[in-house]
């Protein structure tokens, strides 16, 4: 019935990439397995692996090669000119790059030594750590967790197509494991013509609940999509989180509007790059839109607190096929006794209510809950369990 | 800083009419005036003369000729195909038709009898007021209010463009008196690239306040422009009205995120019809976004409660170079301890405070105030008063 139709629904029908093997391939992918080269993958790499082959890196077919690397590094662009602006690599070092020939399979190994896939390797080549660290990270410094990882990597890149060689259950939350092809399709029969996405690797609080609530009041459904892929050790843990959304949904939510799923994608915290590829991604689940939040995908201060805001305006409009829902930090305003931003409260820094995440972490620790206008009593509750029993 | 950028600035730069006759214009009427045929103007001509002259009603520069009522009668688009919705028409009866000559001048004279505008007479035209009933209202019934004035007044309709004779200051709010290239350099100033328009004519509850910080969330700015034209009898005085915005924008906004500006369109009532003559006429004033409740600018039960939101799909995305951004009821919900709508609250109904127009009506003249989760005090205590001055 709603919808205020930004993105028009026809230009978000990007086809999805399936990158599973079927059944005769995996048969025949296990058959070579043992005589071909072997390339152990990092979490990450598995987790990049995971996502092109469900279709939630579309257009993205494998790791990509060095054209469309220029593209993503220097333009936000694929080499076709499609918006990407995380380049999605694997690398490998120069001694095992030159072990491998161009033409050949690769089998993947994930960090525990499984075969999980194959990689058709179609090209070799290097790169510049030092640029790829300015362009998608905008600092050079190894102290930023994602630059940090191209630091530590090969020197050499492999492309090619990828196949996953089958798609298992996850471990932890195999009923919120819905790839994009079956969040679309549920979208569709609930009958959604548009549809907020929602990024988050923290517990939900009643700030994120009104900003959620604030999207939702204009869209027909919201997309709860939570990241449990490889985040930083100091990030509350994954189950802890989700049973705090499905306390959320249970007890403040109308369900039918909501759906809850994981996404399986690592966190690379390279800020507004990163916010543009969590749209892009979100838009192959199915959103026409995207809640961006105040130094999205960020860390340290190595942001600007608008930067992931202001970089969707170096698209054209229509341009992501998904449409950016920009909001400030909320808090509970004494004087209008509501959830608000600085947007629409003219409230003194006195009457609002906002704790930080390190301050709530430790009342949690010492057993005390934080305040109702912060924390739903529910959830609040869950996290001090969750603390205790880990501290 | 902040924008969703539904509709990219450069789409609402519609150039704005100025029909207000040069002091030199004037003169030069002022000497023909006594030579003129003159024409007495109701209370709502009067106000599309006022709306056509100020650009409220741009790319109109006049009352409508046959070409463009066919359009907008049959296909809410003027001959040229822009989208237009309601008929500005000026009508007479046949002897007064037939005493004016195409080409001539008319003078235009308002309810009192003041000289306040010129016709140039371009055409005349018969035309079927069933048919236009039927089309623009949706019924052919007299009981509704629009319906009505088009059965009452003349048989033909005289187009041409016109003339306001002079700008004077509003009677009663000459400080909300803000013009369309007034409010545009407004918003241009505060460097909103983002502006919601909210259309009332009723006054301002917190379910009404919800809708509007909603929307504010995601935008630069908001533009509250209360109808202050011709409504009907039982709608609460415009006065009274403006008293409530002013209290709510002086404790509950953040003022330098709002323009607060009078509307002097006269309401047609024609539901669906008119939410999109709302929305284009607030992108005359420079919104980008338009919020539109359940039933907007309905009366009785003429319109389904979604006809008003429905109608904006029978335009191409960007066509009317404002966005509608479509809400639903708001009510305080005791579960959430917030206020919400069915789309954000799971509530049941008893868990929802939400009273109607006809029982606040009652119990402010009965000296009761209705509760905090429905109307804020300061704004409950002036209705309060007001209608006991008034009953």
């Amino acid at each position: 019935m709603q919808s205020p139709v930004l993105s028009h629904p026809s230009e978000r029908e990007t086809s999805l990439v399936n990158r599973i093997a079927t059944p005769e391939q995996k048969a025949e992918f296990l058959d070579k397995a043992d005589h071909l080269p072997r390339i152990q993958l990092d979490a990450r790499s598995t987790s990049d692996l995971e996502m092109i082959a469900i279709g939630g890196f579309s257009p993205l077919t494998g790791f990509i090669n060095q054209a469309d690397y220029n593209g993503v590094v220097e333009n936000m662009r694929l080499a076709n000119s499609t918006p990407w602006s995380i380049p999605v690599t694997l690398s490998v070092s120069e001694e095992v790059a030159a072990s491998l020939k161009e033409g050949g399979l690769v089998r993947l190994d994930d960090p525990s030594g499984r075969f999980v896939g194959i990689l058709e390797l179609q090209e070799k080549y290097h790169y510049d750590k030092t640029n790829e660290a300015q362009k998608v990270y905008r600092t050079t410094e190894d102290k930023h967790p994602g630059v940090k990882v191209v630091y530590d990597q090969g020197e050499v890149n492999l492309a090619g197509p990828v196949w996953l060689l089958q798609r298992d259950p996850h471990p932890q939350f195999p009923s919120y494991q819905i790839d994009p092809a079956q969040s679309r399709a549920q979208m569709q029969e609930r009958g959604w013509k548009t549809v907020v996405g929602f990024q988050t690797r923290n517990p939900i609080h009643r700030a994120h609940e009104y900003i959620i609530k604030c999207a939702l009041e204009t869209v027909d459904g919201l997309f709860l999509h939570p990241l449990v892929g490889a985040t930083k050790s100091d990030d509350i843990p994954a189950d802890v989180r989700m049973r705090c959304y499905e306390i959320m949904l249970e007890n403040y939510f109308p369900q039918q509007r909501v759906i809850l799923a994981i996404n399986p994608a690592a966190m690379r915290y390279a800020g507004p790059r990163e916010a543009i590829f969590h749209a892009l991604v979100r838009k192959n689940y199915g959103c026409t839109h995207f809640i961006v939040g105040r130094d999205h995908a960020g860390v340290g201060d190595y942001y600007g607190t608008y930067d992931a805001q202001q970089i969707f305006e170096e698209f054209a409009p229509g341009e992501l096929g998904i449409e950016p829902m920009k909001f400030e930090h909320a808090f509970f305003c004494t004087r209008t006794q509501s959830m608000a931003t600085a947007k629409t409260s003219p409230s003194s820094k006195e009457e609002r209510i906002h704790l930080s995440g390190t301050k709530v972490r430790g009342m949690l620790r010492n057993g005390e809950l934080p305040p109702p206008e912060f924390s739903r009593p529910e959830v609040a509750a869950e996290l001090a369990r969750a603390m205790q029993v880990t501290s």
